[in-house]
């Protein structure tokens, strides 16, 4: 048996993340692959309560937060994505690295080498491939209100908002062998059939 | 106004920290010294969450509490440590660094470089003097249960216990600069008799 791949997928509020994530796993069943889909924070019990812990209770530094998605990745990779992928089964998860160097750094300030330097002592496996899901801010925006999520997250200004769409962009420039940036916003149809077309060029499931 | 001077007393269950934090903070008092007392994990609102989360839902893997505990580290020192050292007041922290050391590492098997690198990218902050309160491991099981204490740390079994005590002794003997052993198993006046004595022999208060 071989290993799954390692997919994430990422982006700011309302681009479509989380399902998109679901649509791809589905597509992934069809094709006779097994594909679990999963989340940060979160996707582990722990993660689950750090997920809480951090959307309820912010951290006074932002410095505190970044070992705090770094405890729950480590949980992640070692009880979730490392186990899955060691059956055979492919991975799907909604955020991952890229959205802790976007919001603790592009966002939140914090020195993009301290970020890398937790990251190198704390991922023990990089995804596959990273799908990018670009959308306008106003978009996301307009989504995110509509599905009502509002955590401390998804309150920021349109202008944070941005910071947080050129974050995504710029790494998915600096980093194209791991990523691909796709447009989400056209509908959930023809974005699920993009993300196929990245899946099947890239990864041959 | 200079600032104040950082000392973590370490060791383990039952060796008396938080009893001889407190009779150090009070002296310190009495010599007209402005002086903090604290703890790990705790010291925070946001690190008495971790304390409560790492107490009750133990994460799979030990990494997982190495990146947790360097979290409430650096809330700790941004919020509680580092602020009140400024403005000159002397900070006695119970539980520190090496107790990260000792439990993770020599007791949980993590890396000890692992955990330096976590600490370098971590703590901003090194103790001024570190405290390291020793007593036999029956002494120390014997008092951690009178008083009533039981969490999954304290239910470690007395080979567990002289792991944690060795731990701490290696410590000191590998950093003299910064540690000392002092005798715990004395009655408490005796023990922050001694402990007084080297405070004010290297830290001349």
């Amino acid at each position: 048996m071989t290993n799954g791949k390692f997919i994430t997928l990422e982006g700011g509020e309302g681009a479509g993340k989380s399902t998109q994530a679901v649509r791809l796993t589905q597509r992934l069943h069809a094709a006779g692959i097994a594909a679990l889909v999963t989340e940060e924070p979160g996707g582990t019990p722990f993660g689950k309560r750090i997920r809480e812990l951090v959307l309820s209770n912010k951290p006074e530094v932002i410095e505190t937060e970044l070992f705090l998605f770094a405890a729950q990745r480590v949980e992640h990779l070692a009880v979730t994505i490392g186990p899955a992928l060691q059956r055979g089964s492919w991975v799907i998860s909604d955020r991952f690295i890229d959205s802790t160097r976007v919001y603790q750094g592009d966002l939140g300030g914090l020195d993009q080498e301290l970020i890398r330097q937790v990251e190198r002592l704390s991922v023990t496996r990089m995804p596959d491939l990273t799908m990018v899901l670009d959308v306008p801010v106003e978009l996301g925006h307009t989504r995110a209100k509509a599905r009502g999520a509002t955590n401390r997250f998804d309150e920021q200004s349109l202008a944070k908002h941005e910071i947080i769409r050129q974050g995504f962009l710029r790494i998915a420039q600096a980093e194209r062998e791991r990523c691909a940036v796709v447009d989400g916003s056209a509908d959930e149809e023809a974005v699920a059939e993009a993300i196929w077309r990245v899946v099947a060029e890239r990864l041959h499931p």
